[in-house]
C-alpha cells in the first residue's frame, strides 16, 4: 500500500485510511447508505462485502440507495443476508428480485433522474453514509470516480459521512473523463449549459467537504463484466427493422444520416440494435445515454460514433480488457456524467434524443410494460427508460414478439402493468417488423401493431379480441372482462394461446 | 369597419381584409387547419363558423389542430357537421366526444407540449391554413394574440397560409402581455433562458411572413365564458386536505410559505383547490400554469399571487367582465406564453412546480386514469397533465372519492386506463384525505390510499381484494382476473359496490 497512498493527493486525508471491516463497523442498524454503482460499474465493493460478513454474526438492516444496479453479486448477497430494508431506485438481481416479490424487502422503483430531486428535497431518508468508489482524491479534495458516476456526487454532497473506496484495479486513465455538474435546488437553478453531447460543463471530480470523509479504504477488484450475449438471428432482424425505420425518417426529411444523439438501454437487445449500426450508412453519430455497452466502443472503432456521453461504462470481460488497454484512443471521445444530467428532461428534450429501450410486453394501443411479469412480479425496474421515452424525440421500444417458445406473446390486449403510456411510445419494434404509432388515434394503431409486430401464431386471436372490443365502442375499445385473459390463461394453462379462437 | 382597419398597422396588409365566407372558401376537403384557441380562450371564431355553414351544402373533411379545447361550441358544431377527419391534441365537448367514441372521427390525444415537436419535425400532416385570432397586427408585421397563445405561433410559422381574425371585442389592453419564444429545432437549441415565472424571453407578438397572410377577417365575438361551478362543500374539504399536505411540507423544511410555482389544471375542482389558498397563510405565490381560471385573479386581488404565467385566460362570465374592466391592475402581473413553453419539461423541472390536476380514477398503487371512462370512452384528453406530472416537483392528483351517488368508486383495484403511472404520481387527494406516495414501495401505498382516500363504503371491498392479491405475491400484488371486476360490475349491475364482500 506504500504506492497506493499517493492516490490520496489531499495529504490531510492520508491518515484516514482504514480497513474495510473498521469502516463497515460504523454503519448501524436503520441507517441509509448511498452507494456508488450504476449498471454494475464503479460500485463500492469493500464496504458492502464487509457488511455482508457482519451479517453472519449480527442482525441489522439498512436502506440501500445507488445509481442503478450493483455488480459483484452485491445485490444478491445483500438480499440473501437479509440486511436490506429498502432498495432504491433500481436493481437487476434474481435473488433480490425474489425477496422483493415475496414482500420481504421494500423496493422503490423510480425514474433514475428523479432520485436526485428527492434527495435534494429531503423526501428520502437522510443519507448516513455515502460509500463511493474512486480512482483517487485530488490535492484540492475532489473524488475522482471510476467507471460510473450515477448518484455518487449527490450522495457525497448530502451524506453525513463519506467513505471512499480507492480501487487500485480500476484504470487510472479514466481520470479526466468525468464531468460533475450540480444543478442545485429547484427554483434557484440556471439553465444547464449543455447543448451538445460532447459539452463539458463541470469538474473532473466530486467536490467533498473533507471533514465528512470518515474513512478511506483501498481495494483491488475489477467491475463485474457485463453478461451481454452476442446478437442472435432475431435481434439482428430487429436491428434491421429499426434501421429501416430510421431510413424512412431520413427519406421523410426528419433526420439526416447523422441521426440524432442515441440513447440505448441496458441489455442484449439494445446492444444488438446498436451493433446493427456498424454496417449501416449512418455516420457522424453521437451517443447521449446512461450506459455505454460493448457496441458503442465497436461503433467508435468503426468510425461511426464521434462522441459518447453516459453515466457509466459496462462491458463484457473481453471488451473491458480491450478498452482499458487501449483507452488513449477513447478518452477524448467519452464523458461520464451524473445520472441526473445523463437522464435530465431538459437535456433529453433539447438534444432531441432517439431513445431505444426494451419492453417486457406492449399492447395493441402502444402502452408498454417494462417491469412487471404478469403485472405483479418485478423484474428489474423502470430505470431510465421513462426519463428518456417521455422527453425524447423518438421513444422506441423493442422486444421479441414471443417468449418461452411461443407460450407468451409479448403483444397483449392490455398490458398487465404500465410503465410507458400510449402518449410516450412512438415506435414499437419486434423481429416481425415495426409500427410507427405517431400521430395515430388508438383505433389506427391496432391493425398496424397486429400486422407488423405480432407473431403470426397470435394474430387471429388478437383480431378476435379486437373485433369483440369494437362492438363495445370507445376511443380505446376493450372487452374489460377479457383484457387480462391472455395473462390468466398463461397462469392457468401455461400458455397465452387459446385452444380455439372463437370469433365474437 | 373604418376604425377597425387601424388594427392592421402593417399597412401593406390592409387590402387583405375579406369576409369570413370568402376566406373559408379557400379551405378544401382534406386540408389540415391549425386553429388558435386554448381552453375556450382566444379561439378563431369566424372561419370555423363559416366552415360549419358551408357543410350544409357541401361534403368535406378537414384535420383540426388547436392549442387545446375550443369555445363557442365550435367543437360541438364541427362534430355535428361531420367535417372533422382528425382532431388533435385536446377537446372537451360532449358531442365531439360522442363522435370520437363511436369511431366516427379520429382523435389523437396528445401531451400539450409535444404537438410543437411533431409539427416542427413534420410528423403531423403539413398545416395548410393557420387561422388565428388577434387583437391587431403591428407595423413590423407581428400578430398580437388575444386571450390565449396555445400553438398559434407554431401554426403561423409552419402553415402554408395564414388567416388572421381580428376580434374587435377582445380587450385591447391585452397587447403587451404575450411573450412569444421559439425554441427552434431539436439539436440546434440553446437553453430556454427562463428561470422565474415572470421572466420575459420573447416578443409581444407572433412574427409572420407577410407573404403567407392570405386574408384578414374582422370579428366581434367574446370568448365563451367558463362554466366553472363554485366550490361545494366537498371541493372545499379537498382544498383543505391539500393545504394540510402543503403545510406538512413546510414543516418538513421542503417548502417555504411562498411554496413553489403552482400549476393547476382546468376544471372546477382545480379552481376550488386554488380558491382554498385565499384564506391560507401562504403568500408571495407564483403561478406557472397552462390556464388561468377565476381563482388566480381572486388570489391576485387578495395579494397572495405576485405573478401568473400561463398559455390562456379562461374565466366565468362575471369574472371576465370584472377582469377586463380592471385590467390595468393585472397587466404587469400576467404573461401568456406558447404552450410549448408553459408546458415545457425544461422549465417545469427547473422551476420545480407544484402540479395539481384532476383524476377520473386512481388505483391502490397510485396509477391515474385522467381520460377514459371505464377504460374505453374518451372524456376530454390528457391535456397538459402529463407534461406537468412527469417533470414537476410534486405531481398531485385530486378527485372526489365516489361519483354517481356512490355507484362509482374513484379508487379502484386497477385503473382501466393509465395516463400517469405510479412513477409520476406523488400525492393523491380526495375529500376523505390525502396520501403522500413518495418514497413508498407499492405495498406501502395500499393501506394509506384505502384509509386516507377511499370512501368508507368501499374500503372493506378493497381490503378483501388486496388480501386476496397478497396471496399471489409480487412487488405489486393483483388478482388479474378480478382487477377490472369493479368496472365490469358497474357495467352489469349499475354499481361498483358488491352485494356482499366475501373475504378471500
Amino acid at each position: 500500500m506504500e504506492n497506493s497512498i499517493q492516490r490520496i493527493k489531499a495529504i490531510q486525508l492520508q491518515d484516514r485510511v482504514v480497513e474495510a471491516k473498521t469502516a463497515a463497523s460504523w454503519i448501524q442498524d436503520g441507517m441509509t447508505l448511498g452507494l456508488s454503482g450504476f449498471t454494475r460499474a464503479g460500485d463500492a465493493k469493500a464496504i458492502p462485502f464487509a457488511l455482508i460478513d457482519r451479517a453472519e454474526s449480527e442482525s441489522f438492516k439498512v436502506n440501500v440507495y445507488s445509481g442503478a444496479s450493483l455488480g459483484s453479486d452485491i445485490d444478491k448477497l445483500f438480499a440473501e443476508a437479509g440486511i436490506v430494508n429498502k432498495r432504491l431506485p433500481f436493481q437487476a438481481d434474481p435473488a433480490m428480485r425474489r425477496k422483493i416479490n415475496e414482500g420481504d424487502m421494500l423496493f422503490v422503483d423510480h425514474h433514475l433522474s428523479h432520485t436526485a430531486e428527492w434527495i435534494k428535497a429531503n423526501v428520502t431518508e437522510p443519507i448516513d453514509f455515502a460509500v463511493v468508489e474512486a480512482l483517487s482524491i485530488t490535492e484540492d479534495g475532489m473524488i475522482i470516480p471510476t467507471t460510473s458516476v450515477g448518484n455518487s456526487a449527490l450522495f457525497v454532497k448530502h451524506a453525513k459521512n463519506v467513505i471512499v473506496e480507492i480501487n487500485l484495479d480500476q484504470p487510472e486513465l479514466f481520470e479526466g473523463i468525468h464531468d460533475i455538474y450540480d444543478t442545485g435546488k429547484q427554483g434557484e437553478r440556471s439553465p444547464i449549459p449543455l447543448t451538445k453531447a460532447d459539452d463539458r460543463i463541470g469538474t473532473i471530480g466530486i467536490p467533498v467537504d473533507l471533514e465528512k470523509v470518515r474513512g478511506i479504504v483501498f481495494t483491488r477488484q475489477e467491475d463485474s463484466p457485463s453478461p451481454i450475449v452476442p446478437p442472435d438471428a432475431e435481434t439482428e432482424i430487429m436491428a434491421g427493422h429499426l434501421l429501416d425505420f430510421l431510413r424512412s425518417e431520413v427519406r421523410a426529411g426528419r433526420l439526416t444520416e447523422n441521426l440524432a444523439p442515441l440513447q440505448s438501454g441496458i441489455g442484449s437487445v439494445a446492444n444488438a440494435v446498436l451493433n446493427g449500426l456498424i454496417d449501416s450508412e449512418f455516420t457522424g453519430l453521437n451517443v447521449y445515454s446512461e450506459v455505454l455497452q460493448d457496441a458503442v466502443f465497436d461503433l467508435i472503432d468503426a468510425g461511426k460514433v464521434d462522441f459518447a456521453s453516459s453515466s457509466s461504462i459496462t462491458l463484457s470481460k473481453a471488451k473491458m480488457e480491450e478498452v482499458y488497454n487501449n483507452f488513449e484512443k477513447y478518452r477524448d471521445k467519452i464523458v461520464l456524467r451524473p445520472q441526473e444530467i445523463s437522464n435530465h428532461p431538459e437535456i433529453i428534450r433539447r438534444l432531441g434524443l432517439i431513445s431505444i429501450n426494451t419492453a417486457l410486453e406492449f399492447d395493441i394501443y402502444g402502452n408498454v410494460n417494462s417491469t412487471h411479469v404478469s403485472g405483479t412480479k418485478m423484474m428489474n425496474g423502470i430505470g431510465g427508460s421513462g426519463d428518456f421515452a417521455r422527453n425524447a424525440r423518438l421513444g422506441i421500444f423493442v422486444t421479441k414478439s414471443i417468449a418461452k417458445d411461443g407460450k407468451i406473446s409479448s403483444i397483449v390486449p392490455f398490458v398487465s402493468h404500465i410503465d410507458h403510456t400510449e402518449h410516450d411510445v412512438d415506435v414499437v419494434v419486434t423481429e416481425q417488423g415495426y409500427a410507427d404509432l405517431r400521430n395515430l388515434a388508438p383505433r389506427e394503431r391496432v391493425n398496424l401493431i397486429i400486422d407488423n409486430c405480432m407473431h403470426p401464431m397470435y394474430r387471429e386471436q388478437m383480431r378476435a379480441y379486437y373485433e369483440e372490443a369494437l362492438t363495445r365502442g370507445g376511443q380505446t375499445p376493450h372487452v374489460l372482462e377479457k383484457a387480462f385473459s391472455w395473462h390468466t390463461n398463461l397462469a392457468q394453462t401455461g400458455s397465452m394461446l387459446q385452444k380455439e379462437t372463437v370469433k365474437a
